[in-house]
């Protein structure tokens, strides 16, 4: 029995992993276009500041280590042709540009994402550069080092985005952030991007935000950033406004696509194909506050899902599901910790829900003990039947606020639900009452007299 | 109507306010034996070593800040007599001697717990003190200063303990610790024990467990402890090996008494007698995972009793409910936090669940991210059923990962439901799948094939 594994990165290697500890015996073949697999794509833009020294560090393993446990990853090769009717590959090695073909009994579609570039003028100019493989960071590093770019311009205020400017501060570069809607950090409500926006200019990086770029000039290289009849000069560029799923080449085998523009998968990681399961960035997949689809590419889930879509193709069956996710998602920018989980208020309008929600300040241990520093926590909820839908969290404990939440938005809890709810206290963790009670109580206070079927701990 | 409140700290002091919050009509008087009401006993031990600076930290709120709110506070007020038939009190003020009576309508029995001191030879010797009370620490800091001990001797290796041995090294003393069973840190498994054990010795602390102290000795102050044949020259003992409800005013008047030995109460904080309400450490509560009786006062539980007793017996209606705990806690010793909730495995098999459980030391951020520490997780379950049990943790992330496990028991989770729960994930703030998923996924692996009823997220 032959497994082939499109894409080495979280998901596909996790999922090679997985069916070999499932069963010895399977033949196991990952390709991986890039030259290294298993790599921590999350750590990129801390490579490209030395924060994370050394570039083998975000290797989590080399096709040696693989091969020790008899799966064979073939990188540098792309897969060019894929026939799912006679389970048939072609395949390029792209070292030799040779072509050959290969076939399987089983397949895992983990072809991940790319990081799009906008097709703006100017974009294919030296010194702009996307950030999603390690190979980019490579390409940055060497561009870093042979012309010393002093002006950084990064486009996009999104996570990446938002990372890569904290970590070219740090190597002394003056930066300017552009983002075309009117605030940094989307994803999040406005108290959030207010203090992420606050936080980037406290570190000296210009922000323009509502501002969309028009033009990259320069000669020869990069030289300046149009937009909005403005000019920036600037001797770098980092382009991080989005990325889209690799699903041409399953797409063109007929593997069905799903409304988001990612594979369609069952809760098995199942394709519309027969004995082709798929994972990772390149599927959609539900988001359990909205019971939406959802394509949502992150390397946790990648990593989760490529346990069960291994499971499942190793043994042949529907072993393990993978029921889907919440959205949760955290970052930091320079001293700031932003994370959330579920919807935020607007995600829970457009889905439909009668939304309350309630934000506040509060200190990270006793106010007395000390260090005692403030983070932000907004709690989302329904307020027809105060079902918790989301939380945003921002500063001090935002990870752990962050990931609270996010359990109990796993266990389906409501906000009368968290007033009682027992976590855990002492001055040096918190305080007495965790700023998720708090604003669970909150929420109470405002909304339960109005809506008297809600009660606490009901 | 007049709602008098007996006892004025955590759980009192908070019902005072959530009652005078809905009702601005209400009469509300709080009697209070220590000097100042509002303490944050949590904190004491912090205060004891200076970490905390002014005793006034602790303090929240003062008796005059109450009188803004048209609360009156009076503090040195013991009641030493409580008719609930005529509902009289008889109250001693104790700074004049004078005794008066008082009458109430309602009554919130808030007179929380007193360390107890063992009846062993000796322990009534100057330089032997209990630490629950501020009026506690102002008395171990006069004592330090009028006789300046070089060597303390802790007895009792439970959490105040081992919070105060820390607090007492930082004031330059030689501690020791005695604790009389096998180990200390009894709430937690043996991995806890012997990581809080390590820590202390790390930290010069002197640890003698399996030894239980015979006497006290000295002349006009303690000069010695003797146990087992052994004897420990020392100028200052803390006793910290257990403390006590105070139910005795309330059992007087027929208040019934729970198993525990704490006062009953129903889910709406009443008592067995019409307008007494009861909350805070003189009561007991439901552990929501064993569904067994439990008495765990703590400072958190005790804020949130207090809120919904205040609630009920301002509205005189069940408007509120406290559903019960998990048994949540967490403390620190020196450099290593350690966090509980829900059963231990001892707890837990004594409660007649078959224990499965896997613990682990994780990182607490990606291993190529600077300062990754490791921390340990254990999970603690229900084989028959997967239902998660408990959790316990150490080191660095036990608070959030503690947190997180109690709100995956507040939503009564599986397991299984934790492979694949979407928890933040960034370089910084975790490895890529969380202690909590790779606990729960060895667990899994462990049990699931062996328990074809259970299966990942079903």
């Amino acid at each position: 029995m032959r497994l082939v594994i499109l894409g080495g990165v979280a998901a596909g290697t996790k999922a090679a992993s997985r069916a070999r500890r499932l069963d010895s015996e399977l033949e196991i073949t990952v390709y991986q276009e890039e030259p290294e697999p298993s790599i921590s794509e999350c750590g990129l833009p801390y490579l490209l500041s030395g924060v994370v020294g050394d570039r083998e560090d975000l290797i989590a393993r080399t096709p040696e280590k693989f091969a020790d446990k008899a799966i064979e990853v073939l990188v540098r090769h792309r897969v060019e042709g894929l026939d799912v009717t006679r389970k048939k590959l072609s395949v390029r090695d792209l070292r030799t540009d040779e072509a050959f073909g290969d076939t399987y009994d089983r397949l895992i579609v983990a072809t991940g994402a790319r990081a799009d570039l906008p097709p703006l003028p100017g974009a294919q100019l030296e010194g702009v550069f996307k950030l999603r493989f390690l190979t980019d960071t490579d390409e940055i590093g060497r561009y870093i080092e042979e012309r010393s770019p002093r002006r950084a311009t990064i486009v996009g205020g999104g996570y990446i985005g938002l990372e890569v400017a904290e970590n070219l501060c740090r190597l002394g570069m003056e930066v300017s952030l552009i983002e075309g809607e009117d605030r940094v950090a989307l994803a999040y409500g406005p108290e959030v991007s207010e203090n992420v926006e606050a936080e980037l200019e406290a570190n000296g990086v210009g922000v323009y935000t509502g501002e969309k770029v028009a033009e990259f000039t320069g000669e020869g290289h990069i030289g300046s950033v149009r937009f909005g009849g403005k000019e920036l000069e600037t001797d770098l560029v980092i382009v991080g406004v989005g990325i889209s799923p690799n699903v041409e080449l399953a797409a063109e085998a007929g593997v069905e696509i799903g409304a988001t523009g990612a594979i369609r998968v069952d809760r098995h990681m199942k394709t519309s194909i027969p004995d082709v399961w798929a994972a990772g960035d390149c599927v959609q997949t539900t988001n359990l506050v909205s019971g939406r689809l959802a394509w949502v590419p992150l390397g946790d889930t990648a990593n989760q899902m490529g346990r069960v879509a291994g499971t499942n193709a190793a043994t042949g069956e529907e072993t393990l599901e993978f029921p889907g996710i919440l959205g949760t998602g955290i970052f930091k920018v320079f001293d700031l910790g932003v994370g959330k989980t579920g919807l935020s208020e607007k995600e829970a309008e457009e889905a439909g829900f009668e939304v309350v929600s309630a934000g506040l300040w509060a200190y990270d241990r006793a106010v007395y003990y000390p260090g005692a520093q403030k983070g932000f926590l907004k709690l989302i909820a329904d307020g027809a039947t105060g079902r918790l839908l989301g939380a945003e969290a921002a500063g001090s404990g935002a990870d752990k606020l962050t990931d609270v939440c996010a359990a109990a938005l796993w266990g389906r809890l409501s906000y009368p639900d968290l007033v009682n709810i027992d976590l855990a206290y002492a001055p040096p963790y918190g305080p007495a009452l965790s700023p998720v009670i708090q604003a669970a109580t909150i929420l109470s206070g405002k909304f339960d007299r109005a809506r008297k079927g809600i009660r606490a701990s009901e």
